[in-house]
């Protein structure tokens, strides 16, 4: 009782800062100080506060999207830890969170809703209120609006809808990349939805791009084109699942997908987040086609009245930000312990966590053919 | 019994309210006591522990629900108190509730999901595993499997994501029959779901099929047949919407709804649980429409060969347990409030709690053309 | 032109139809002669070819487009008669159409899909075919690529897929607003679909965005709120179903629909086809919402960064041609004839064929209140 | 010219019986002359009136449907050529059929839509109304209504809408099972619809049951179970893709998955046709789940009270009858060129048409581990 007491008390006041009179444990967690400007740190062990949980992290890893927090493209807070796809084993429970044991080894979603506001109890997770109405984006809080995954110890808040167990048998490798990049690709896939039969074209085969390959396939495409302009992704695309990998170095995308597609694919999904494939992505499309959108925009995007047909070819725009939740990772989970899908080919660099400015180094140069880079507190 | 008062009072302590001496506060409130016995009795007020909340009733209903439960035809355990349509006062808020205040005026519906688990996740609400997995009805707790609505203080589980503020404006009796019935009703003409045009009918006019008779106008339907055998119920369809009111002691109903629709309906929402409507409801569908089941049934129902087309037929049969969620009752206080939809005329006959045992001698017999009955603590 | 006569004597001799001398019949009808110049002349009159049917127009009207196609901004070929929005009788069928018999009286949509091509057997009938794939916008034929339905006869394509019997007891004036504008308003609620309870805005109260804003309380919108400049306009609005009619001269209308919405609509509908109402459009939206289309553009339209919340705001965008088919028009019949829609406040003025450039004038000028001419052939 | 008119003239007359004064062809087809009774006759050659189309079949095979047949349990005119799965060469084209040339190797659905009546314009092309409106089961006409597919020459009604071309590069075998088994089965799958992370559950993996285990992955489950009592079936079910194959003589089938999937299973899928298989399907789902049917039941189904959840569970019943039309033949087509699918491993026996009787002898009978019979006229 005392336990739960002492942590309810220090997570009610806020989530994981000083305290003051406690004697702080601290750990080491990656923290944005400034435009250009990471470094691990030591900082306050968090606890958990009334619904909300403490985690071990084991596996984490670095996202497109804390290369523009780094480099100031997206704005957030100095002095917050960042990092939003973890993988560990609970260490605390706050009081009101049911059904889990210290001890038990989870996935978190990137996305982490609280169940029971009008957003979430709508069915959009992702922009969910924190208990009260919508937010725009409001499911992303690690490493955006609270402390993030490339820590030690990782806050999880609204834990009773977020803590996903992992099945025995599956590895943290094997997990960890389902927290965002296969959640948000296959929910390309997904949202559009690609259809049995469906003819599919994917505009970038990063991370993401790659995941919504498989998941174009995994949804029943008959055909599934991967577009990129680097060798290993084009190679890779094909082994995620792509049975035509355009190099748009060497071809005309757009005529190219018209020709294979014979007039046009059904699906296009946008994986990059630049007005020239957004807008190449509707002029590959057949009427009533649909563009599954899943890149982050900077500034004004255009819809080309030609590729839009004026507004009279009645196509649809769906966009989509990562899925997130226990039973969305449940779900990701079984399909990688059934042998559907297999993200570890996109593992292909490993660092510790004190290491993690050489894996951020990396990863923002896209050399050596690096897709995902794991990070092991 | 014992169990419900120390896990209050353990939630109360938490939650820092004044528990000191065992001066049991108590409530006057409607028991269950065994099969064709209930009574108004004092019972110790509930108290809010994590994550709940207790109301102040100030208005509740009678359900056709709670007559089984009262003759024996479903089964709850002795003590319990009964009722699950709450409008009330909020006297008391757990930890982890936000954005309320007590003496917030709202409505609670009669399926309170927690919004956390597997079901919920999957939005469906009504099936909530309470931060699990999936319980049949689970999200059916009111009355069911934790103290009810006939009393005057009604403990609210997974607060956060079941208390709907009431607009100004909007009375008690406007807000009381969408906790469940007009839920329940309106969610038949959503699950169909009826589409603008549809021909709809809808088996059995009692408060249920009423507000499913106004639900399928809502949604657009071109023509909605209501059926009953009871003058004060075929009276009351025209009035909330339907466009013809068929009498099943003068007409072929089946044989009428076939004419009237040019060959079947679009919808058939069955609302009344035999198994007679039941497969009366599949005889009406033109192949490919949809039975939209409402009701409650015991024992085993039968698909007609003939009106199942052997199973080609294209059918569709779709089950609704009452919408719940404190979202689900914004939109329908919206409805009430801009107007579309008035279930006023469904409160036929008020009574004090203390007089309740009259209400339900009433509400049984069906006497007096009683349609629902308010019940005030 | 002589293609057509020949085609249509051939089947007409199939037909059994007295044919004998080369006696051209002609007919009175609309012909687009160059930019700003139509003029009603003397043409052949059709005849039905296989599939085909003949009508004898008793009504139709001047849609926006038509007035696109006469000041040149959409272009279609010289000589061409123009008008897409018939209500007429059957005079002549072609071989292979059955269960019609002339003198019947038909609605005819203004998209006329053939049923039968890769498009239409998706669903998709206003991108039909002909027979074969999917072409943009294929389903709008009549005074778009063949002769149209502002004349004293009417060459029907498709006929056993396009031909509404229009039930006694109403008149045409009631019928002939469905073929177009009541299609393209009610198609764009239900596109979204505007759901029960849903708050929508409607950008634009001209003659479709008047059927967007009956659509969306047809669908059982809590709240409609609909956006104009014009009075006549505003006045109309609030009789079709609006609650709240924004004056955009008077109000910034996005900070307004936001502050009535509590946070943003679910559903806005474009009816006007401008880049600032589609900004705007989107812009009125909460996360999760839909921005249904209904505009036609030039030139290209943008996307702005905040209200698409970079393309992390689970936004959907669909966009709506005109539905066609006969059970489409049977289904809006329906509608009209069970009292739930009535279109005939819309038609403001009334023109004789002959004088049809008057109509033209008027209906340009938007002068004296006018929304709908109707024409009588 | 004169070729069109002769059999324009003979096709609108009737469909392929015996016109008297013309030279009259002849080809050998399977008649059913009685219960029981089955032969290969020659009978009048078809050709092709008003929107018709002839084919030469090249491959065809004996479904279940047919035994029924030939057994008197479902019934149909004596002399009536039977068979509904066809794969030919066009030899003759009817009036008002376009973009197809004589010598095109062709593919034709069980279905055959009309894609012009109300039922087709609604989506709902199993239930075809010929032009009209909505006919039980009316989308199956091959071998039902008018004369099949087990003959030299088949005429093929609705051509335009119904000759789907066979890709180059597949071979009559891979296409044949198109035609019923592999439409109705995945689109058992489609219907429910199974998404991706489902458990589905297949009850019997005869023919279409095992189409629906492939079905099922095809649209993502995470895990599929097939049930049946056969070793080769069993055996067959995991090389079609099963995760698990339940021998119902060995395991209590209904505790086993709900054992495997953690509570119940997401979607069913009955692919028998028995009550009890029917009944099993609902135990074995979670709430909320589905159960999509594919069997063809004799007699009454029950809903049992514990599976249905007494109507309360939010459970779904879909029916689906074999999805036709060239576009849905077009996109299985694609499947299997695109390496996603291939049947041919369930053609486990190949006969003539001339000893088609031997191959309805050892379908009907089970032997072998058979489970289709190519017929090659």
């Amino acid at each position: 009782m005392d336990f739960w007491c002492m942590f309810t008390l220090a997570g009610a006041a806020d989530h994981g800062l000083p305290k003051g009179t406690v004697s702080m444990e601290m750990m080491r967690a990656t923290v944005f100080r400034g435009v250009g400007d990471i470094a691990v740190e030591e900082v306050p062990r968090p606890h958990a506060g009334v619904g909300e949980a403490v985690i071990r992290v084991t596996l984490t890893t670095i996202c497109g999207t804390d290369l523009h927090i780094v480099r100031g493209e997206y704005p957030v807070r100095k002095g917050l830890v960042i990092g939003h796809e973890p993988v560990g084993v609970i260490v605390e429970l706050g009081l009101g969170v049911t059904g889990y044991a210290v001890g038990d080894r989870v996935l978190v979603g990137a996305i982490t809703p609280c169940g029971q506001c009008r957003a979430c109890l709508s069915g959009h997770l992702s922009q969910c209120g924190h208990g009260d109405g919508y937010e725009a984006i409001g499911g992303w809080r690690f490493g955006n609006t609270i402390n993030g995954a490339q820590a030690e110890y990782l806050l999880v808040p609204s834990a009773q809808a977020n803590l996903a167990k992992i099945p025995d048998g599956l590895t943290d490798e094997q997990a960890v990349l389902l927290a965002d990049i296969a959640s948000t690709g296959i929910g390309g896939a997904e949202a559009a939805p690609v259809r049995i039969g469906d003819a599919v074209v994917v505009f970038a085969q990063g991370p993401i791009g790659l995941c919504a390959t498989a998941g174009a396939r995994l949804q029943g495409a008959a055909l599934v084109i991967g577009v990129d302009g680097d060798d290993h992704r084009l190679a890779m695309a094909r082994r995620m699942g792509a049975d035509v990998a355009l190099d748009y170095r060497a071809v005309d995308v757009v005529a190219e997908v018209r020709r294979l597609t014979g007039g046009g694919a059904d699906v296009a999904i946008e994986a990059l987040g630049t007005p020239l494939t957004f807008e190449n992505s509707l002029r590959c499309l057949r009427p009533g086609g649909t563009l599954s959108s899943l890149g982050v925009y900077s500034g004004k995007l255009q819809l080309p009245g030609d590729a839009f047909a004026a507004g009279l070819g009645d196509h649809r725009i769906v966009t989509t930000l990562c899925p997130g939740g226990k039973e969305r990772m449940r779900r990701l989970l079984s399909l990688v312990a059934g042998g559907r899908f297999d993200p570890t080919p996109l593992i292909t660099h490993r660092f510790s966590l004190a290491d993690i400015q050489q894996g951020y180094e990396l990863f923002g140069s896209r050399a050596d053919g690096v897709l995902k880079v794991a990070i092991k507190p």
